[in-house]
């Protein structure tokens, strides 16, 4: 199945192996190396680091569009797909992760609810550089194209140089507008809110159900972050980790607990 | 529904309402205050943040068993029963979130996948001081009765002390043994990893599918990491974050994308 001469790259995503995200990513990626897609089978989005384990997972080959590229729809969440190309599917190690291009943004504190970028650290996690893409558009029919330099630039760099242990990148991509891109910037993750209410509705039977609606809040306005590299028309480049441990409050903790 | 006079505990998990874990947790947080479960209705284990945005949520009434607590089941992941209580259920912000009792082991990079877990740093993502507590046992019929006193001890000294912003608490508990626990020890995450394969089957239709299997790599071995900790019989607590950022590798991600 592989080809030692050229890299190994991964590609997959949480909006589901159709989606004009990936297909345009998979294109992309064909140009730099040998892509096997495993890409979920429906769509995963806001499903974090989900894991499939208590139920089967089912993975098959499928044909979305001509190319060189191989590729499997799988049954499960994007980190399975990760775990699933990595440990039964490819006879290789991948040399990349690409996971998106991801319709809608997970900048700020969206990456921790994000399947397409839990597939990346997911690919850190497996000692692999790994690289997640987001959009700032929801609409199946964004426009892509004007990405596909900087995208291929980043990826490039990233299957030249490795990435330092632990940490994978998530980027992100403003919305197609008059104005050329402004660069890239390098920044934190913006430490953001959702303002989150509930709609209660009662179904035919009388019985009640809610629909979760949000509006992001940038709390932060720090001008080293990801929204505001976006609003400036940057790409945001966010070095992940994972990491959690807070050390920076190791030692309130100890007072706190007094032990 | 709520009494100003006493702190506001919200309760859930991942393993469901009536799993022995979050009945037992339940039982000790009376002792607090006024205590509301909203936990999910089926398990939820390995869901991590994953949110539920493409479809409704069910949020009904449920007694399982006596006391004074106010108690819902979820159709959602645990993060969602989180945001669900705060924004529709309470009519005030709680004073604490607990998460658990999880039946196993939420240690290392266990709290990446885990639902127990994520429910926690979503309480601190609403800004409310969270705590999430697992034990070392995955059997339904666990003994939990021997964490009763250190529980409640973390829980007093977060309800009267707060947490740091942005932090929330990870804390696992060994399986009961001959010993009694050494203690409480503060440490941080351990950088181990699953050493992942998968089983694959053949349906009665003849078609393949796959089991997730692995074992935990305690590719560490660090002494002030919480494997260590309760490799020696203490409770581990490690505070956790919700900025993802690898601050650390801002400036070789710099030099990596020469931007």
């Amino acid at each position: 199945m592989t080809n030692q001469a050229k890299p190994l790259i991964l590609v997959t995503n949480d909006d589901g192996v159709t989606a004009p995200g990936i297909r345009n990513l998979i294109q992309w990626m064909n140009i730099l190396g040998e892509v096997v897609v495993v890409a979920p089978d429906s769509p995963q989005s806001g499903m974090g680091h989900a894991i499939t384990i208590h139920d089967t997972l089912r993975c098959n080959p499928t044909t979305q569009d001509a190319g060189p590229q191989t590729e499997y729809a799988c049954s499960g969440t994007p980190v399975d797909c990760v775990k699933l190309a990595v440990h039964q599917i490819l006879d290789r190690k991948p040399d990349l992760v690409v996971s998106g291009i991801n319709h809608g943004s997970n900048a700020s504190v969206n990456v921790i609810y994000s399947g397409t970028m839990s597939a990346a650290v997911e690919g850190a996690m497996q000692r692999i550089p790994s690289i997640g893409f987001s959009l700032l558009d929801y609409s199946w029919d964004a426009d892509f194209s004007a990405a596909k330099d900087h995208v291929l630039s980043i990826a490039k760099n990233v299957l030249a140089k490795g990435l330092p242990q632990g940490v994978c990148l998530n980027v992100n991509i403003p919305k197609v507008s008059d104005q050329p891109y402004a660069g890239i910037k390098v920044c934190r993750q913006t430490m953001g809110h959702w303002d989150e209410d509930f709609e209660a509705r009662v179904d035919p039977a009388g019985k009640p159900y809610y629909w979760m609606r949000g509006e992001f809040v940038d709390s932060d306005g720090g001008d080293d972050s990801d929204i505001w590299a976006l609003k400036h028309n940057y790409l945001s480049v966010v070095p992940i980790q994972f990491d959690l441990t807070a050390h920076h409050a190791l030692a309130a903790i100890h007072g706190i607990l007094g032990a």
